[in-house]
């Protein structure tokens, strides 16, 4: 293989060509500068072959799935994206076609979502292959939403619909019956590649009280937003937005709906707002032409709890991922 | 080992406590805001085990090399150090007790440095352990320091002294003769430890032209910094300065200031200013109690060379270090 300096020209440094303060990745940094009147948020995220992708997955794909879970991660905070470093571990079996691959996947979604790459570093590892996102947003003065500032009395809302990213894992591993070959698809797909919710992120500042992106599981991640808000949530789960792939899966299994809200890889934002704010809310939604669906309320108290049609309430044990115990 | 979420609470976040932008490591993102009529500059680097350190290296001083190369390339792109991002990607063998030190290492450096944790990411891995630091600096207004700058007729500089990194690397591989213990102390600890020249890089603001850290060799990285400054640079060997320990070495085998200047993990910066500046230039390097030698000059043209005391040149071949192709 080349080296580093060669790969970083052929492969990275077109990339960059866009974001003029990355200095064509010919210097030892860059710099940075967000919009007057906006601050800058920073997330970072790092994914590892055998771990976060596998070792046959595209290597365009594995490049768009960085991008997105950094922009998700952004999209709940409120930010509009700007730009990102790019650090990356290679194996030795990793060669000039992976990479050119890997690069025209990033090309293709910075495109796609408006960004740049500023800088990075590229090194070898004996393995496995091991990429690191830092990615930056710009937010409205200092206006980041958090996940701490749900109120009782606030509705809980979510974007798109929910659990089609762990149906999409589960299809792959034993295709489901009653599908059509574009539900199918459809939720291959989201499990393969997330959708982002950028558009809106930025229109609920001044709406939402509290955001996060939904990647553990729904449960889990109102679990997150509830205790950094020091309150109660409760999912109604009649009301949780489930995709028409999803709804037909529930008709010959009651227990999709349940299994909807523990699993991963849905990259909605879930978020609280005043009740005031609803008409304010929908009005972002249709900007954004992105569905927003009211799936419960926020209360005093602690932990989250799922509200069945019966009335009952159950409190689940625990729910979505940890990377280490699982 | 705890779960993801109890390490991040009880190792990274003490190290983010006096970051309020981190909002504790209990966000997805952090925000990050220079100081008023300051830009920021971004640096990025990975460290990965088996290649940058070993695996019985102590975790402290991984934890330290980690900031410290990227303190280095802040400090020569003439940027005060913020924050820094970090990514941990730990295999299984690592257990508690390794990443309470690693703490330990980054919060020592943190002190020193005057910097905070704001985010990141830790994920398991199948290994080895990786590592990928984000840091930020601020820069006066947008002046963040080239490797693209310099002139003919600018002077060529370094700071502090030069090959002590290759020697400590020698030395722990077969023990020099002559040496007095805190000799061979001092060259093993510049090796193990870089000394990032922070306190010089921001006074450089108006005076240097170019410059660049020296991390994989003084001619290869002077050859990066003539490169992308479309000009020749010539290193006068007489002039480069070595240390105390470098001098002894020297008596014994003439080769060693060839040696030096073609071996890496140096952590000084390289830099070139206009001469009617060489005296803001000591005024700086005074102020900041480091070392500036001028160790040669600009010229037209292209590449580096290296003059001899007989007044002859010699071009080198390649110096230096590179991660693919070494």
């Amino acid at each position: 293989m080349s080296g580093e300096f060669d790969i970083i020209a052929r492969y990275f440094a077109p990339l960059a060509k866009d974001t003029p303060l990355a200095f064509g990745l010919k210097d030892d940094a860059a710099m940075i500068a967000p919009p007057k009147g906006h601050h800058l948020v920073v997330t970072a995220d790092a994914i590892v072959e055998g771990v976060h992708f596998l070792h046959d997955d595209p290597p365009t794909r594995i490049a768009q799935k960085l991008l997105r879970v950094n922009l998700s991660d952004l999209a709940a905070k409120g930010a509009t994206p700007l730009g990102y470093l790019l650090t990356c571990a290679f194996p030795p079996d990793i060669d000039e076609r992976w990479i050119s691959s890997f690069a025209k996947g990033l090309k293709a979604d910075q495109k796609h979502f408006g960004l740049g790459l500023l800088g990075g570093d590229t090194v070898s590892s004996p393995g496995p292959a091991t990429f690191g996102v830092t990615m930056f947003g710009a937010a409205k003065g200092r206006a980041m939403l958090r996940r701490s500032g749900a109120k009782p009395g606030d509705l809980l809302c979510v974007t798109g619909t929910i659990g089609d990213g762990g149906l999409g894992l589960s299809e792959l591993l034993k295709p489901h019956a009653g599908l059509t070959d574009t539900q199918r698809k459809f939720l291959i797909a989201r499990y393969r590649l997330p959708q982002p919710r950028t558009r809106i992120g930025p229109l609920l500042h001044g709406i939402a009280s509290a955001a996060l992106d939904v990647s553990d599981g729904l449960v889990q991640d109102v679990g997150h937003l509830a205790k950094q808000s020091g309150v109660r949530a409760v999912i109604d789960l009649a009301s949780v937005p489930l995709s028409p792939a999803g709804l037909v899966l529930e008709k010959a299994d009651p227990d999709t709906r349940r299994a909807a809200i523990g699993a991963g890889d849905d990259y909605e934002i879930a978020f609280t707002i005043p009740p005031k704010l609803l008409k304010s809310l929908q009005a972002a939604a249709f900007k954004a032409r992105i569905r927003v669906t009211v799936i419960g309320r926020v209360q005093k108290g602690a932990g989250v709890a799922i509200a069945l049609p019966d009335g009952s309430e159950i409190v689940p044990e625990r729910g979505g991922f940890d990377h280490f115990t699982r």
